[in-house]
Protein backbone atom coordinates (compact mmCIF):
# COMPACT_ATOMS: atom_id res chain seq x y z
CA UNK A 1 0.00 0.00 0.00
CA UNK A 2 1.14 3.11 -1.09
CA UNK A 3 -0.02 6.27 0.70
CA UNK A 4 0.50 9.87 -0.39
CA UNK A 5 -0.44 13.52 0.05
CA UNK A 6 -1.39 16.33 -1.66
CA UNK A 7 2.43 17.52 -1.54
CA UNK A 8 3.22 14.41 -3.34
CA UNK A 9 3.96 14.69 -7.01
CA UNK A 10 1.41 12.54 -9.00
CA UNK A 11 3.98 11.99 -11.44
CA UNK A 12 6.04 9.33 -9.13
CA UNK A 13 1.92 7.28 -8.80
CA UNK A 14 2.60 5.79 -12.16
CA UNK A 15 5.45 3.82 -11.03
CA UNK A 16 3.68 1.80 -8.42
CA UNK A 17 3.16 -1.69 -9.12
CA UNK A 18 -0.18 -2.72 -10.43
CA UNK A 19 -0.30 -4.73 -7.45
CA UNK A 20 -0.25 -2.23 -5.05
CA UNK A 21 -2.85 -0.17 -3.41
CA UNK A 22 -3.13 3.74 -3.52
CA UNK A 23 -4.29 5.92 -0.79
CA UNK A 24 -4.89 9.34 -0.40
CA UNK A 25 -4.62 10.87 2.79
CA UNK A 26 -5.69 14.34 3.65
CA UNK A 27 -4.64 17.05 5.98
CA UNK A 28 -7.46 16.55 8.63
CA UNK A 29 -6.86 13.02 9.10
CA UNK A 30 -4.29 10.91 11.86
CA UNK A 31 -1.31 9.74 9.69
CA UNK A 32 0.00 8.42 12.54
CA UNK A 33 -3.22 6.09 13.15
CA UNK A 34 -3.71 5.71 9.21
CA UNK A 35 0.02 4.03 8.76
CA UNK A 36 -0.44 1.94 11.67
CA UNK A 37 -4.07 0.39 10.72
CA UNK A 38 -2.62 0.01 7.37
CA UNK A 39 0.53 -1.90 8.74
CA UNK A 40 -1.69 -4.42 10.51
CA UNK A 41 -3.89 -4.99 7.39
CA UNK A 42 -1.25 -4.64 4.79
CA UNK A 43 2.19 -6.15 4.12
CA UNK A 44 4.14 -3.11 3.48
CA UNK A 45 3.05 0.08 3.45
CA UNK A 46 4.78 2.89 1.88
CA UNK A 47 4.59 6.35 2.91
CA UNK A 48 5.88 9.12 0.22
CA UNK A 49 7.01 11.92 1.67
CA UNK A 50 7.79 15.13 -0.03
CA UNK A 51 10.67 17.12 1.06
CA UNK A 52 13.24 15.79 3.12
CA UNK A 53 10.85 14.38 6.27
CA UNK A 54 14.72 14.35 8.54
CA UNK A 55 15.24 17.86 8.07
CA UNK A 56 12.21 20.27 9.34
CA UNK A 57 9.86 17.47 8.79
CA UNK A 58 7.24 14.91 10.81
CA UNK A 59 9.34 11.88 9.55
CA UNK A 60 11.27 12.02 12.86
CA UNK A 61 8.09 11.90 14.94
CA UNK A 62 5.81 9.95 12.37
CA UNK A 63 8.41 6.60 12.83
CA UNK A 64 8.93 7.38 16.32
CA UNK A 65 4.95 6.77 17.12
CA UNK A 66 5.01 3.90 15.03
CA UNK A 67 7.99 1.92 16.71
CA UNK A 68 5.99 2.75 19.60
CA UNK A 69 3.28 0.36 18.51
CA UNK A 70 5.87 -2.18 17.55
CA UNK A 71 5.33 -1.10 13.90
CA UNK A 72 9.25 -1.05 12.06
CA UNK A 73 10.03 1.92 10.16
CA UNK A 74 12.53 1.42 7.39
CA UNK A 75 13.25 5.15 5.82
CA UNK A 76 14.90 5.56 2.02
CA UNK A 77 16.56 8.02 1.50
CA UNK A 78 15.38 10.77 -1.28
CA UNK A 79 17.35 13.98 -2.75
CA UNK A 80 16.82 15.89 -0.24
CA UNK A 81 15.96 19.58 -1.22
CA UNK A 82 18.62 21.42 1.09
CA UNK A 83 21.22 20.64 -0.86
CA UNK A 84 19.74 19.74 -4.26
CA UNK A 85 17.91 23.50 -4.61
CA UNK A 86 20.98 25.10 -4.22
CA UNK A 87 22.80 22.92 -6.45
CA UNK A 88 20.68 22.99 -9.09
CA UNK A 89 20.03 26.97 -8.91
CA UNK A 90 23.85 27.31 -9.41
CA UNK A 91 24.76 27.70 -6.14
CA UNK A 92 27.41 25.08 -4.32
CA UNK A 93 27.11 25.64 -0.29
CA UNK A 94 30.61 24.93 -0.02
CA UNK A 95 33.42 26.50 -2.03
CA UNK A 96 37.22 26.24 -1.02
CA UNK A 97 38.61 29.54 0.18
CA UNK A 98 34.74 31.09 -0.42
CA UNK A 99 32.87 29.31 2.77
CA UNK A 100 33.93 25.62 4.83
CA UNK A 101 30.61 25.35 6.92
CA UNK A 102 26.79 24.91 6.15
CA UNK A 103 23.78 26.17 8.53
CA UNK A 104 20.55 25.38 8.00
CA UNK A 105 17.61 26.26 10.34
CA UNK A 106 13.99 27.18 9.57
CA UNK A 107 13.05 30.75 9.85
CA UNK A 108 9.63 30.30 11.52
CA UNK A 109 8.80 27.62 14.04
CA UNK A 110 6.15 25.53 14.64
CA UNK A 111 4.42 27.80 17.27
CA UNK A 112 5.18 30.56 14.98
CA UNK A 113 8.07 31.74 16.85
CA UNK A 114 11.01 33.35 14.67
CA UNK A 115 13.96 31.73 14.94
CA UNK A 116 16.70 33.00 17.16
CA UNK A 117 19.26 33.87 14.65
CA UNK A 118 21.94 34.79 17.73
CA UNK A 119 22.66 31.26 17.69
CA UNK A 120 23.97 30.62 13.98
CA UNK A 121 27.63 31.05 12.97
CA UNK A 122 28.78 34.52 12.35
CA UNK A 123 29.98 33.18 8.83
CA UNK A 124 29.96 30.18 6.37
CA UNK A 125 26.69 29.08 4.10
CA UNK A 126 23.43 29.44 5.73
CA UNK A 127 20.40 27.87 4.74
CA UNK A 128 17.13 29.44 5.98
CA UNK A 129 14.09 27.16 4.96
CA UNK A 130 10.19 28.18 5.91
CA UNK A 131 11.37 32.38 5.68
CA UNK A 132 9.10 33.70 2.46
CA UNK A 133 6.02 35.00 4.98
CA UNK A 134 8.42 37.04 7.30
CA UNK A 135 11.28 37.82 5.22
CA UNK A 136 11.02 41.82 6.41
CA UNK A 137 11.60 40.83 9.92
CA UNK A 138 13.94 37.60 9.48
CA UNK A 139 16.40 40.14 7.63
CA UNK A 140 16.37 42.53 10.27
CA UNK A 141 17.64 39.49 12.87
CA UNK A 142 19.82 38.10 10.00
CA UNK A 143 21.70 42.01 9.69
CA UNK A 144 22.24 42.08 13.83
CA UNK A 145 24.54 38.88 13.59
CA UNK A 146 25.79 39.08 9.56
CA UNK A 147 27.40 41.36 7.38
CA UNK A 148 24.35 43.42 5.67
CA UNK A 149 26.62 43.41 2.60
CA UNK A 150 26.66 39.58 2.43
CA UNK A 151 25.33 37.74 -0.91
CA UNK A 152 21.70 36.70 -0.69
CA UNK A 153 19.40 34.74 -2.76
CA UNK A 154 15.70 33.40 -2.81
CA UNK A 155 14.72 30.62 -4.40
CA UNK A 156 11.33 30.40 -5.55
CA UNK A 157 9.63 26.69 -6.42
CA UNK A 158 13.38 25.60 -6.71
CA UNK A 159 14.11 22.79 -9.51
CA UNK A 160 10.23 23.22 -10.60
CA UNK A 161 9.78 24.31 -14.26
CA UNK A 162 8.70 27.59 -12.71
CA UNK A 163 11.90 28.19 -10.66
CA UNK A 164 12.62 31.78 -9.78
CA UNK A 165 15.95 33.21 -8.21
CA UNK A 166 16.81 36.70 -6.98
CA UNK A 167 20.05 37.67 -5.85
CA UNK A 168 20.38 40.78 -3.79
CA UNK A 169 22.76 41.62 -0.30
CA UNK A 170 21.38 40.78 2.92
CA UNK A 171 20.64 44.83 3.78
CA UNK A 172 18.12 44.56 1.03
CA UNK A 173 16.75 41.50 1.68
CA UNK A 174 13.59 42.86 3.16
CA UNK A 175 12.57 44.60 0.15
CA UNK A 176 12.08 40.97 -1.77
CA UNK A 177 7.85 40.20 -2.38
CA UNK A 178 7.93 36.38 -1.87
CA UNK A 179 5.14 35.24 -3.93
CA UNK A 180 5.15 31.80 -4.42
CA UNK A 181 6.79 28.61 -2.23
CA UNK A 182 8.44 26.67 -1.42
CA UNK A 183 11.22 28.90 -1.11
CA UNK A 184 14.59 28.70 0.03
CA UNK A 185 17.04 31.47 1.36
CA UNK A 186 20.78 30.76 0.78
CA UNK A 187 22.91 33.40 2.10
CA UNK A 188 26.81 33.70 2.12
CA UNK A 189 29.51 34.39 -0.40
CA UNK A 190 28.78 31.44 -2.24
CA UNK A 191 26.09 32.89 -3.84
CA UNK A 192 28.26 34.80 -6.25
CA UNK A 193 29.21 31.82 -7.65
CA UNK A 194 25.90 31.44 -9.47
CA UNK A 195 27.45 33.91 -11.83
CA UNK A 196 29.68 31.30 -13.27
CA UNK A 197 27.89 28.52 -12.42
CA UNK A 198 24.27 28.74 -13.75
CA UNK A 199 23.76 27.80 -17.81
CA UNK A 200 25.30 30.18 -20.04
CA UNK A 201 21.65 29.91 -22.18
CA UNK B 1 30.16 9.63 -22.87
CA UNK B 2 30.04 8.83 -19.20
CA UNK B 3 33.11 9.96 -17.31
CA UNK B 4 33.39 7.88 -14.03
CA UNK B 5 36.12 7.08 -11.89
CA UNK B 6 37.31 4.37 -8.41
CA UNK B 7 34.79 6.19 -6.34
CA UNK B 8 31.83 5.30 -8.70
CA UNK B 9 29.90 2.30 -7.62
CA UNK B 10 29.96 0.00 -10.70
CA UNK B 11 26.76 -1.09 -10.44
CA UNK B 12 25.70 2.04 -12.18
CA UNK B 13 27.27 1.64 -15.05
CA UNK B 14 24.84 -1.07 -16.31
CA UNK B 15 22.34 2.07 -16.54
CA UNK B 16 24.21 3.40 -18.89
CA UNK B 17 22.50 3.36 -22.56
CA UNK B 18 24.19 1.01 -25.11
CA UNK B 19 24.99 3.84 -27.11
CA UNK B 20 27.35 6.15 -24.80
CA UNK B 21 30.80 5.48 -24.29
CA UNK B 22 32.04 4.46 -20.95
CA UNK B 23 35.47 6.43 -20.00
CA UNK B 24 37.36 5.63 -16.48
CA UNK B 25 39.58 8.92 -15.02
CA UNK B 26 42.43 8.07 -12.52
CA UNK B 27 43.86 10.37 -10.03
CA UNK B 28 46.63 11.17 -11.43
CA UNK B 29 45.08 12.96 -14.71
CA UNK B 30 43.65 16.39 -15.02
CA UNK B 31 39.68 16.36 -14.57
CA UNK B 32 38.91 19.54 -16.11
CA UNK B 33 41.12 19.18 -19.28
CA UNK B 34 39.63 15.35 -20.11
CA UNK B 35 36.05 16.71 -19.32
CA UNK B 36 36.77 19.41 -21.69
CA UNK B 37 38.13 17.62 -24.34
CA UNK B 38 35.41 15.15 -24.10
CA UNK B 39 33.12 18.10 -24.33
CA UNK B 40 34.47 19.36 -27.43
CA UNK B 41 34.19 15.98 -28.77
CA UNK B 42 31.04 14.20 -28.05
CA UNK B 43 27.32 15.63 -27.82
CA UNK B 44 26.46 15.36 -23.72
CA UNK B 45 29.35 14.73 -21.07
CA UNK B 46 27.70 13.52 -17.82
CA UNK B 47 30.52 13.45 -14.98
CA UNK B 48 29.34 10.22 -12.46
CA UNK B 49 30.19 11.34 -9.07
CA UNK B 50 29.90 9.48 -5.67
CA UNK B 51 29.15 11.86 -2.57
CA UNK B 52 27.93 15.41 -2.73
CA UNK B 53 30.19 17.38 -4.97
CA UNK B 54 28.66 20.64 -3.94
CA UNK B 55 28.79 19.51 0.09
CA UNK B 56 33.53 19.66 0.80
CA UNK B 57 33.47 18.21 -2.98
CA UNK B 58 35.00 19.17 -6.20
CA UNK B 59 32.17 19.90 -8.02
CA UNK B 60 31.84 23.70 -7.68
CA UNK B 61 35.75 24.00 -8.70
CA UNK B 62 35.26 21.65 -11.73
CA UNK B 63 32.09 23.26 -13.14
CA UNK B 64 32.97 26.80 -12.56
CA UNK B 65 36.59 25.75 -14.85
CA UNK B 66 34.32 24.37 -17.69
CA UNK B 67 32.48 27.68 -17.19
CA UNK B 68 35.67 29.46 -18.09
CA UNK B 69 36.01 27.62 -21.45
CA UNK B 70 32.31 28.35 -22.11
CA UNK B 71 31.37 24.68 -21.18
CA UNK B 72 27.81 24.70 -20.16
CA UNK B 73 27.26 22.33 -17.03
CA UNK B 74 24.18 21.37 -15.60
CA UNK B 75 23.95 19.66 -12.02
CA UNK B 76 21.71 17.05 -11.11
CA UNK B 77 21.34 16.48 -8.03
CA UNK B 78 21.66 13.08 -6.07
CA UNK B 79 21.16 11.58 -2.69
CA UNK B 80 23.70 13.85 -0.61
CA UNK B 81 25.23 11.48 2.03
CA UNK B 82 24.88 14.62 4.60
CA UNK B 83 21.56 14.03 5.29
CA UNK B 84 20.80 10.31 3.97
CA UNK B 85 23.87 9.00 5.83
CA UNK B 86 22.51 9.87 9.70
CA UNK B 87 18.97 9.04 8.41
CA UNK B 88 19.27 5.50 7.11
CA UNK B 89 21.22 5.37 10.66
CA UNK B 90 17.83 6.11 12.59
CA UNK B 91 19.36 9.83 13.17
CA UNK B 92 16.98 12.91 12.43
CA UNK B 93 18.58 15.95 11.77
CA UNK B 94 16.64 17.60 13.38
CA UNK B 95 13.55 16.81 15.53
CA UNK B 96 10.81 19.49 17.29
CA UNK B 97 11.63 19.84 20.87
CA UNK B 98 15.55 18.30 20.88
CA UNK B 99 16.93 20.17 17.26
CA UNK B 100 16.47 22.83 15.66
CA UNK B 101 19.32 23.75 13.46
CA UNK B 102 22.29 21.86 11.73
CA UNK B 103 25.80 22.42 11.16
CA UNK B 104 28.06 20.68 8.44
CA UNK B 105 31.59 21.02 8.90
CA UNK B 106 34.63 18.89 7.60
CA UNK B 107 36.70 18.03 10.06
CA UNK B 108 39.88 18.13 8.29
CA UNK B 109 40.41 20.99 5.44
CA UNK B 110 42.03 20.21 2.07
CA UNK B 111 45.98 21.38 3.55
CA UNK B 112 45.21 19.06 6.78
CA UNK B 113 44.43 21.83 9.07
CA UNK B 114 41.47 21.14 11.66
CA UNK B 115 38.76 23.26 11.67
CA UNK B 116 38.35 25.96 14.08
CA UNK B 117 35.43 24.72 16.39
CA UNK B 118 35.14 27.46 18.04
CA UNK B 119 33.13 28.41 14.34
CA UNK B 120 30.41 26.46 14.94
CA UNK B 121 27.22 27.16 17.02
CA UNK B 122 27.16 26.01 20.75
CA UNK B 123 23.90 23.73 20.36
CA UNK B 124 21.95 22.03 17.75
CA UNK B 125 23.41 19.38 15.14
CA UNK B 126 26.57 19.36 13.74
CA UNK B 127 27.27 16.57 10.63
CA UNK B 128 30.91 16.02 10.78
CA UNK B 129 32.36 14.46 7.59
CA UNK B 130 36.35 13.93 7.05
CA UNK B 131 37.20 13.54 11.18
CA UNK B 132 37.92 9.75 11.53
CA UNK B 133 41.70 9.51 10.98
CA UNK B 134 42.10 12.46 13.73
CA UNK B 135 39.43 11.84 16.19
CA UNK B 136 41.37 12.30 19.18
CA UNK B 137 42.31 15.70 18.01
CA UNK B 138 39.28 16.63 17.10
CA UNK B 139 36.90 15.56 19.85
CA UNK B 140 39.65 17.75 22.34
CA UNK B 141 38.34 20.62 20.14
CA UNK B 142 34.93 20.05 20.10
CA UNK B 143 35.09 19.60 24.00
CA UNK B 144 36.00 23.22 24.44
CA UNK B 145 33.08 24.10 22.36
CA UNK B 146 29.82 21.93 23.43
CA UNK B 147 28.94 19.88 26.39
CA UNK B 148 31.12 16.94 27.03
CA UNK B 149 27.96 14.81 27.94
CA UNK B 150 26.52 15.02 24.54
CA UNK B 151 25.29 12.15 22.73
CA UNK B 152 27.69 11.57 19.44
CA UNK B 153 27.55 8.90 16.57
CA UNK B 154 30.23 7.31 14.47
CA UNK B 155 28.65 6.02 11.08
CA UNK B 156 31.17 4.41 9.40
CA UNK B 157 30.28 3.01 5.49
CA UNK B 158 26.85 4.57 5.66
CA UNK B 159 24.00 3.24 4.15
CA UNK B 160 26.42 -0.11 2.47
CA UNK B 161 25.87 -3.55 3.49
CA UNK B 162 28.48 -3.47 6.08
CA UNK B 163 27.52 0.21 7.89
CA UNK B 164 28.74 0.50 11.42
CA UNK B 165 27.45 3.07 13.98
CA UNK B 166 28.96 3.57 17.63
CA UNK B 167 27.11 5.91 19.74
CA UNK B 168 29.10 7.45 22.62
CA UNK B 169 29.38 10.70 24.76
CA UNK B 170 31.44 13.30 23.17
CA UNK B 171 33.73 12.95 26.09
CA UNK B 172 33.95 9.14 25.19
CA UNK B 173 34.79 10.17 21.27
CA UNK B 174 38.54 10.20 21.38
CA UNK B 175 38.18 6.77 22.48
CA UNK B 176 37.05 5.30 19.31
CA UNK B 177 38.83 3.55 16.56
CA UNK B 178 37.62 4.41 13.44
CA UNK B 179 38.71 1.97 11.34
CA UNK B 180 37.04 2.50 7.89
CA UNK B 181 35.59 5.00 5.56
CA UNK B 182 33.95 6.97 4.79
CA UNK B 183 32.56 8.24 8.13
CA UNK B 184 30.52 10.56 9.31
CA UNK B 185 29.81 12.32 12.71
CA UNK B 186 26.69 13.12 14.23
CA UNK B 187 27.19 15.44 17.34
CA UNK B 188 23.72 16.33 19.33
CA UNK B 189 20.37 15.15 21.00
CA UNK B 190 18.95 13.57 18.08
CA UNK B 191 21.96 11.12 18.29
CA UNK B 192 19.53 9.72 21.70
CA UNK B 193 16.70 8.88 19.19
CA UNK B 194 18.71 6.11 17.19
CA UNK B 195 17.05 4.04 20.14
CA UNK B 196 14.02 4.61 19.07
CA UNK B 197 13.97 5.08 14.86
CA UNK B 198 16.38 1.93 14.26
CA UNK B 199 15.10 -1.75 13.38
CA UNK B 200 13.87 -3.52 15.31
CA UNK B 201 15.35 -6.60 14.21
Amino acid sequence: MIVYDKLTPKELLIYAKPSSEVKYISDDENEIDILREYALKVNLVVRLKNGDPYVFGRGGKVCYELFKYGIECEVVPGVSSVNSVPAYAGIPLTYQGISDMITIVSGVTKGGRLFDFQRIPKSGTLVLLMAGKRIGEISKCLMNRRNPSEDVAIIERGTYYDQKVIVTKLKDLYNINVSSSPSMIVLGDVVKLRNFLWKLS
